[in-house]
């Protein structure tokens, strides 16, 4: 209907932002090294751009080149203005207040993270000073309601996914809602949207006081994957690492959608979670569920578990096809053993401290080609190790199909090169090409470009 | 997905219904010709039955003939025990909120208009006694906002409309919501809930911090078109003629999505208000409205309109068609001259107090044989006249079609028989035969079976 | 500091007064006999005048005989234009907040009784209707939190007390207010104003969410005893004998401090309905306090009670002095036992209807002196009804002192004669004049005329 | 009544205590060198013993030198144990709820300001840094209302005050509250409580929606002024300079009423910035005020400030004396020019960053022998140089009478010795003495030894 065009607009006096030092709004405009003018950029035309349905960041970068923020001080409160930006962020002139509220939200994360919390916990171990941040940058953002009962379900899945797939996922979320279940999710289009529309639709019915849908993304990805306004709690984590902890520790069960290799890769870290023996008495709901019509991802999914992990991460982990009510009642019910669990161990209701994880997910994973080279595809290590080292092999595919660092490491190096045991790499192999032929691998399926290799298993062997 | 059925469940404390005298809460069991439990027992049917497609009172009511409400007080607290009610009102074995709020609702106008309201302003003329006893009703409804500017807009239309229809006044209300106006509606599904669930996307999107979604109904039709747990303010007036008046002093403006006889009622009676001189230098916004593929049924209107009240009926509205943005806009533009208006004339914001509704649109119209056969359908008087008149023709046959006594009355006595002009009985004709054709007279067309029969114009003539 | 002077000002917008109707308007202004006018601007400048120490209905109304009262439609809003109005209800010519409110609730109080409640359950025996009306009006007023345990103490005691009276009166309140209690009280200075102000600072110092300061008054008290802005609902019940009612089944319990004959009065109210039968189960905290120093008061009213009715009325109450601590941890105490009741026995927790009121303590007792000749005081009778015509004796001795009719009516035909037992007629007057020592009965005890003659024993016997 | 005592009690789940980190909560309890134990400690008992009326912390200290504070996590929720802890903070055993929250508040300074803020912006100038710290702290306790017009009112004066002086206090707080201006003090009793009670009477008048009662202190003075727990925000500064600065970039005007040395220090303190050039066009109001019979405290201070500082000094503030009323509407008509300038000059509304605080102001002066006879008292410097060489004198005046370590030092060391012109030593020496005269320098008057001693001038023409 709106013509889609570009828009220049003030944006008067967040409250919030009004609370700026100079020092901070100095920190903002800076566009040095060391300044957060770049990321401030970069995630607020992400926000900005929530309508479009790009999902490439190198695209979203390209169409906006032009935009800008620029943030000056009136009066002492701190207005911003928005050169060039997407106008559909925009009705009668008017900026959205949901996107006003999540352009506040970058502010308020890139600062704190930068700033405030630079070095807490020295004292601590690495694995615990990462999990402290990533309790510290939820709290600072109010993520935490300290005694409410475990009711935060996380939904995965792709952003780009079939028509069918969207209006199921909108059904989902219509039932967990109406049992008053809050809905978290990676911010973006397709089954990170649909649930959150459900459940308003549902929450709308049940008069819910406090609805939630929580949105957690990370610079990286934000601009492939825009908040959808929506969203009333954005948490700009600082990496992708630290996003995924935050799910983790954060939600109190996931539901995985149908999606592609992502979500591959994140059901494939929750198994290296899961499958860690000191977690095992920890319950943790985790649903993959999809409408009549795409058992096939699952399928492929679960064959692919079956033949690398083995029957117990099959065991992780339950399938409901085509049920939306069913996949809802399963979930309100698990949560209340998550309730009895933390109640029992001490556990509080709004962070997960007790969920061990391991250092080696809690650090970034480089997908350079050499890092990708190097990785230990083999049975012959427990079966979380295996998991952690199969989701770095998708991690890096995911990295190459739509973040900027991968693609270009891609135009320049080729494709990546991944190696290991035959029957490994075989599943591994069968697994991409299923994702490919079920067109999962990019939105413009059509003239995809597979930027891995699967290298002969001799190599390995004798490397 | 959930099978149909019945269920037994007791509503404890509604925190309202507490606060009800002993001698109230006996007028609600009472089950004689002065009690309240007969409409009691049918309005709560209808608030429970929400999630039904039926829109047949006899079929709702044929349907839950088992259903009972009992009152009991337990620690003079008031419970309500529902006895083989609708299951789809529930999740879980608990009732939905809304539905919950819908059920007070009911009791609350019920007791209102009965007990307290009785005999108000009795020194006042009969129409001033009901322009006051709507304002009475709606202002013990909690249904005003003083000082708020005018951003009520009703939106009209069939309940029984097809999936592309559907889907528009889903984005019409998207539209309207982002502009942060207002929803209300007749209740039921169709077009009186489709711009709900557009709105409440948009209204969430905008924080919108006090959306409403009004639903305004009356007990011989509430059956027929429940009220959709969206709706966060439900009326119930005690009669059709009231509940008209309601939409019009309350609302700011109306929006008219395709509907059937019903919906070209509800469009005569606004032009037969908006045709008085007394209403000619008040604005009020009047759009129809619809997708592509659904031009027909406003074409069908609008000739009629031509053909039967002229030029000057045509100028009191304007057709939009497939332009959601469009339609929002105009809405906004024109409640800023509906506010700018008031403004001027020193008229409120909350109620339409200055607006003329002439005494015959506010009295009872019985729809029966005689009734029928005695309405003037002539051009020789004023085009507000004709157009009452029409309406009242219009009102008989919609009765016919889905209200028990008209029902009743047909299965009795064989369709009404309308006499007037002959081209104005051509028109109206043609009218009847288009809802017809385009299937628009009841939700099952297949068998439909006219209920009025248009008599040979001479016997007008010879009358 | 302020010289006390007169302020014309036009109260804009109060939002409530703006959803009146017309007719209502109308009504307020209406200067003739059905009309509200005269009772509007009679509660209005009681309510205007609250800072002032006059308790003399006549002086204020003498003082302040220019005060008008107008209202006046602009833009449909309604705007109050107060003409020489007392200046200390203004502070830098704005009206106190809490004064505003007040104005509100005497037109929402004044409205409702007239208008919309004139004949509710018409079918119901006389105590009954009077019940429903007090339960109407308390409800319309917004004065019910149906689930809240038990919590709200009235308070009742003299508006004319010492300071070390008004002190103690604070301290009580301070303390009631830490066990977070309620206060209610009859309006007006003194023992009325004492609590609220103690339990304001200790409200605060636990953070209540909903403190409340109720403020229970009529018409004819209204301008003697103005109400305290600190009130925070204020009610105006259509006559004393209501007001009564509403303190008995609203209030969980009564605390007295010192007064004079109005307390008493009230003391012995409470005796005849507690002293029935059918109350006999039904637990009333009733405490009598006061400072050391004003033990005399209590003393006397004690053993005039023994003298009278006896020791099983002596068995209702309890005496504390001196002892605010003491005080609101028995209160606390007593109303667990209440809450357990209500619980036990089914009574709602807002509303007492299970307490039997005679229906002789409901009707207007008219102090003519006829009335006042015709009381029966003597011991041949329970000692309920016997406390219910002593206490009509002290209501007209009130009348006589501080009421316009009253007042008038002494001027015409001199002091009341009271007849009854030789005995009887012995405490009574040494009660009297007890008042009268303790200065208690005016705050102009210097020039105190005893309004009240007790007549030979003799004329009793052989009337 | 309460015969005060010692409890124990466990203080469960405080909502924001439950948010704490098992890093955090470890910190709390750490008694070493680092940790905060000691602080907790003290800060909690201060706190705590807000109903006491002793304002030595030596004397604190000791009474309650078996009081201890646990943190314990019960199913990772904290909980507070108070052993031994002052009585007077539980209502029937329960803490009262300001207390409560004052207690969350010390747990949320401390550990902000050791752990989330130690390295702010340290590439800024150092007088920036404790600027920006102050701004931290203060937006980190929720202090700033962004676009709410300047309205916060600082009390500053003795904690220990006559009567009369104290209800005084109390007619202005009432004053200015029905103006609906906000309180801010330094916590205690005295002039720090009674503004903060009155005003609580007059916004319940008001209802006043936000009604503020800001109490900022530091660990140094906490347990000598116990904040008061009508202080519903309490605001624990690092150090005794960020607590004066606090006051004046939060507060909009200061009402300064008769107290001891330490008002007077205060005072010396304001005049030192209002003096600075660069303050020059800075509205800043400040208003001396007691009631009639206090003027010679006030006579004393302005005769000082004459004959050392000079006219110019004078011009800064104005003394009002027993008008409440002309004190709240001089105070509202000065805070519309603070509006006025900050709106011209761009300043926000709440945090004045545009007002020069000298380095030496914000640096802590540590009152040892050594420095306080080394400050410069003579003529020959700016007047905003002296009035800040005077402000330390007097500050360690303050130290050697009430805190810990002055008293210590001045028990160790015997008196301070004061050196410089004669002239200026001559009216310091009479204000000092006058201090003692009029019985304000400490509680216990009767055995005021004084802490200092006025070295002859020659010493300091030879040193």
């Amino acid at each position: 209907m709106m013509t889609e065009a570009f828009v220049n607009a003030s944006v008067t006096p967040l409250e919030s932002l009004d609370m700026l030092s100079p020092y901070e709004v100095a920190k903002l405009q800076d566009k040095s090294q060391g300044g957060l003018y770049r990321l401030l950029r970069q995630c607020a035309l992400a926000v900005l751009n929530c309508g479009s349905e790009m999902d490439s960041t190198r695209m979203v970068l390209e169409r906006y080149r032009k935009f800008d923020i620029q943030i000056s001080q009136k009066h002492r409160g701190v207005q911003l203005d928005l050169i060039n930006a997407p106008a559909s962020a925009f009705v009668d002139g008017e900026l959205i207040q949901g996107i006003r509220e999540h352009l506040f939200a970058v502010v308020r994360d890139l600062l704190y993270v930068q700033d405030e919390f630079k070095d807490c916990c020295d004292d601590l171990a690495p694995s615990t000073v990462a999990t402290n941040l990533v309790f510290h940058t939820l709290r600072h953002a109010n993520a935490f309601r300290p005694h409410v009962k475990p009711n935060v379900m996380v939904c995965w899945g792709g952003h780009s996914i079939s028509r069918p797939e969207y209006e199921y996922t909108k059904k989902v979320g219509y039932e967990l809602g109406l049992r008053r279940l809050q809905i978290c999710t990676g911010c973006g289009p397709g089954a990170m949207k649909g649930p959150m529309k459900g459940a308003a639709i549902a929450h709308a019915k049940q008069r819910k006081a406090d609805p939630r849908y929580i949105g957690i993304t990370e610079p990286g990805i934000i601009a492939a994957e825009s908040p959808n306004p929506i969203v009333n709690e954005l948490v700009i984590m600082p990496d992708i690492e630290k996003r995924l902890e935050a799910f983790v520790r954060l939600g109190h069960g996931i539901i995985v959608f149908p999606g592609g290799a992502g979500t591959a890769e994140e059901i494939l870290y929750m198994l290296s979670i899961l499958l860690r023996e000191e977690n095992d008495a920890i319950p943790f709901p985790l649903i993959f569920t999809g409408p009549a019509g795409s058992e096939e991802y699952f399928d492929t999914v679960d064959r692919f578990i079956a033949e690398t992990l083995g029957e117990r991460a099959r065991s992780k982990y339950e399938i409901i096809i085509d049920d939306p009510h069913g996949v809802a009642s399963r979930a309100k019910e698990a949560l209340l053993e998550v309730t009895a669990h933390r109640r029992k161990v001490g556990e509080s209701f709004h962070y997960n401290w007790q969920l061990h994880i391991p250092l080696d997910l809690q650090q970034t994973f480089e997908p350079t080609h050499a890092n990708m080279a190097s990785l230990n595809l083999s049975r012959n290590q427990p079966d979380y190790e295996l998991a952690s080292q199969l989701r770095c092999a998708l991690s890096g595919i995911v990295a190459g199909n739509v973040k900027e660092p991968g693609i270009r490491a891609i135009e320049e190096f080729g494709p990546f090169e991944l190696h290991g045991e035959p029957a490994l790499m075989a599943s591994l192999d069968q697994l991409l090409t299923a994702f490919i032929e079920q067109r999962r691998m990019k939105i413009d399926f059509e003239d995809y470009q597979p930027c891995f290799r699967i290298a002969a298993a001799s190599k390995v062997s004798s490397g």
